[in-house]
């Protein structure tokens, strides 16, 4: 039956999207940088400037892209997470009508140019495809929460990876396999159970140590298996986090039928394809984990 | 404090994305095209292939593949959500570990080439930037949701719009305007509180027709404004929606500083920014809209 | 044997790409939009700048932003390729050390949004995926060249296409077909004859409508038939233009399989594929074209 | 004046576009791995396929595919260069109407992953965003081209470069400086006088650490000057090449005014700008470079 109740504005929020801002740091001969892309969204009391156009509460968005700017130089850009906690507790103690910040920040990793084996001390180049993120949230002065996390990081497997035993209906074709390579673009992202004294960077470098090496030493039954125990490692490492979602395309390599050209084929010559592709999905958490408020909200 | 609770799988999901069906009716010389794309998501009891690998109650994302192409056959891909709560429906009712499944589609627009005057029988020319979605998402048989919607919908207008009488802090440095160029990529999303008997297609061209109206014909006093004023025209005129999610870049175009140069520059010649770009969300709901369930849950 | 001759800078060029630049005309109510992406080459006497960092001779990249903003205010923007010749003429005249410049343009295109029936003063709608291109050199007052072009027009016919009677070899499994989905993105550029006196719009849409026609009309034995029948057309309708470049992706759809499900399928379920895809290149011309001179020159 | 001479093809090609071959070498525990993406084109006598829809001539680009796939088993996939002079071969000596052939192939770089500081056998992890390419040509068995070469190699350094001393007119409002940043993504193409005997890899990671080493150690008065040491480096370092030609956009990184906010910014917090971009280009040759027949022919 139609519905003919009143309309309402049931939830608004606003920022600046995508403030690509490089931060050097030019203490002595040897800088350092930080490539980052910076988004704000404020939550509060804005619902005046939707319903009546009235923008008396509302801080424009290229308000916020230069305090992100001069945030950059201070308090400073360190890690990408005390900078968010700093941008977003700003927002919310103030500016009058937010109630939450969140803070969404990707880096673009750039690794030292290397000359006859020494390290060059303001020339680097572009890695990837892997990006960092963070995604800070502020509600008041003294909440906060903080989610790490990677994504595009691919990884390939050329054996130890199986499918089979799989439920079967009129509509399955596959034949199971022994041995099939594995290739996957790796979204993680894990939630801090703390925001203070944090060593954000080396958790970042121990995560993807983590991913990375029971991506590659443990045998795969399906890809869920490996995301389980991905994720279980990460956890166990690093009591700081509460919780790890991860989202794994399965980047499907099919063998090349070559057979019919009189050569054999075993696992030596791939279809990489692009679509589709299986995508599969797990969160794991700590039963004490804290609960998890704003985290998530996007 | 380190957490020590024990680790377990709290979510998760799999699929397969981005199976892209074309479907041709040839009844008679005219034929009629669809071409989508989509991604099917399954929820259910798969913990032990998570968890000990074990793919007993899998249905591999292969045979999800075969199963969306099969049902765009039989029973047809005439609509896109009644193609949804069809095969949506199947996996729930007919695969057995299956709690509830999830159909997203996007569908690519198509325009029948014109002739002299006369629309081709069977050429057509690809048509966008807009994209047509669907995400349908059954739980059991009788339980289900429809979400319809449309994304990258590029509007651009030349005057009436402003942004004036916004709230300053020391980090404004925005000149307020009374004049400006308004240019958007819509996002939006709307939730139907009926899923039989809907005529799907025509609340897709209706809401499209009420988008672009409400954006050319309302004086803008901000793009949040602009928001609430689409989608209140929106549910004003379909009963039948009971919520719907806005997003919008504010694709800034600036006046390009002329007088440099000696040339007048009032709102003639404009600078079209990529990044950074304002980015406001807004939703809009009947009272008595009935519960969305797992309508939203991704 | 090893090389051991002297080493030079042999060829170059430089100038500033991508210029977002979108000019609205507001003569009276009814306002005009055009939207472009120019970049600009200049080549000359700048091997000053390469061999001994010697920036005399370089007008900054900067500069040639500023100009070609400037110039869409004055002498303005009205068809692409008048403002091309423009601009690029200015470089050559008016800054010593250039020699040549080409002035390369992207247009992307509104369509007025409708009301009631009825077209909306100031407000658009993109329209795509198709982008209008053109391509202007002046190598001094008075010599010139025009490329008009489109690029990414998507054009699918669901039949009246065959491939069949093809060169087969050892590595031949494709089978004939005497009904297939035909689908491009079709790329064209064609070179003016004149860059005077020339109705640039009314080529433009004139092309197009020749292009999407024929494509239409004609049974297609292969897609190289089809470019050809295409292209021939063009200059058959235009005299103006001296030659036409065609480059069209053969985008694969593929009878989807659902024999094994039991089902029916001729020519109604595909699977639209991604990649490898054939490529196909044909250049017409007319034998009384005049020469090409830097017109292709990138 | 019209023209009204005959219309003509006047060139053509065609081929299979973005082939996605994985190979891997299993000999004994350590794979090795080489990921590819492989574009066949042929040129020769096939102008009836286009003028009359002959296909006679025409070998399939599925049968392009095919070989493609076959021959990264036998002969095999060893080197890029070394694969596309066999399977161009192949097409001229062994298909009639075949007079040149061109395979195009991207390589993307996967790197082992470490574990305890091993790397591991069959593990890898995608590096970027730099992508190999070799563009191989046969025009008949006996003439040969190869070109090497490298794109996106995302280089940045914080100082050490100028940009000052430039010619000015009425539109230069840039303000010279002797302190930027400066940052690019480098295309490089080399062309090899010889085709076999080839260290085809380390002249790969040759040229890399030529090209890295140049941007970073030498002072740059512009943009166009590190193009011209970094292809000097290169040429004088490979006496095996003959001629390179540098692609660089100068992708601008610009102080961020933060002045107004009572913060000093001396080279610390950059806006990292998309568009519009400088793009310069440089082609630097051997005095004694043998004729470059067909290596650059598209």
């Amino acid at each position: 039956m139609p519905l003919t109740g009143p309309i309402t504005l049931s939830d608004n929020r606003y920022g600046k999207a995508e403030n690509r801002i490089v931060r050097i740091r030019r203490g002595g001969e040897r800088h350092e940088i930080r490539d980052v892309n910076v988004s704000t969204v404020l939550r509060g009391d804005f619902a005046a400037a939707y319903t009546e156009g009235d923008q008396s509460a509302v801080l424009p968005t290229d308000t916020q892209k230069q305090t992100a700017y001069a945030y950059a130089k201070h308090p400073g850009l360190d890690t990408l997470e005390d900078y968010g906690l700093a941008l977003a507790g700003h927002f919310v103690a103030d500016i009058a009508p937010v109630t939450s910040a969140r803070i969404e920040i990707e880096e673009y990793a750039w690794q030292r140019v290397s000359i006859d084996g020494r390290e060059h001390d303001f020339t680097w180049k572009r890695r990837g495809p892997e990006v960092r993120t963070a995604e800070v949230t502020v509600a008041e002065p003294g909440r906060a929460w903080v989610i790490g996390g990677v994504k595009d990081l691919v990884l390939l497997k050329s054996t130890e990876s199986e499918f089979a035993g799989f439920l079967t209906d009129e509509f399955t074709v596959l034949e199971p396999t022994d041995d099939r390579m594995l290739a996957t673009a790796l979204d993680a992202r894990w939630r801090f159970a703390e925001t203070e004294d944090v060593a954000w960077d080396a958790v970042y470098e121990g995560v993807l140590a983590a991913l990375t090496e029971v991506f590659a030493t443990r045998y795969s039954k399906a890809l869920q298996q490996t995301l389980f125990d991905v994720g279980t490692a990460v956890l166990e490492r690093f009591p700081v986090l509460a919780e790890i979602r991860l989202t794994a395309p399965n980047k499907h390599h099919f063998d090349y039928d070559l057979g019919r050209f009189g050569l054999e084929n075993h696992g030596e010559v791939y279809y990489a394809a692009d679509r589709p592709y299986g995508l599969i999905h797990a969160t794991l958490a700590r039963a004490d984990a804290p609960d998890a408020g704003l985290a998530w909200e996007p």
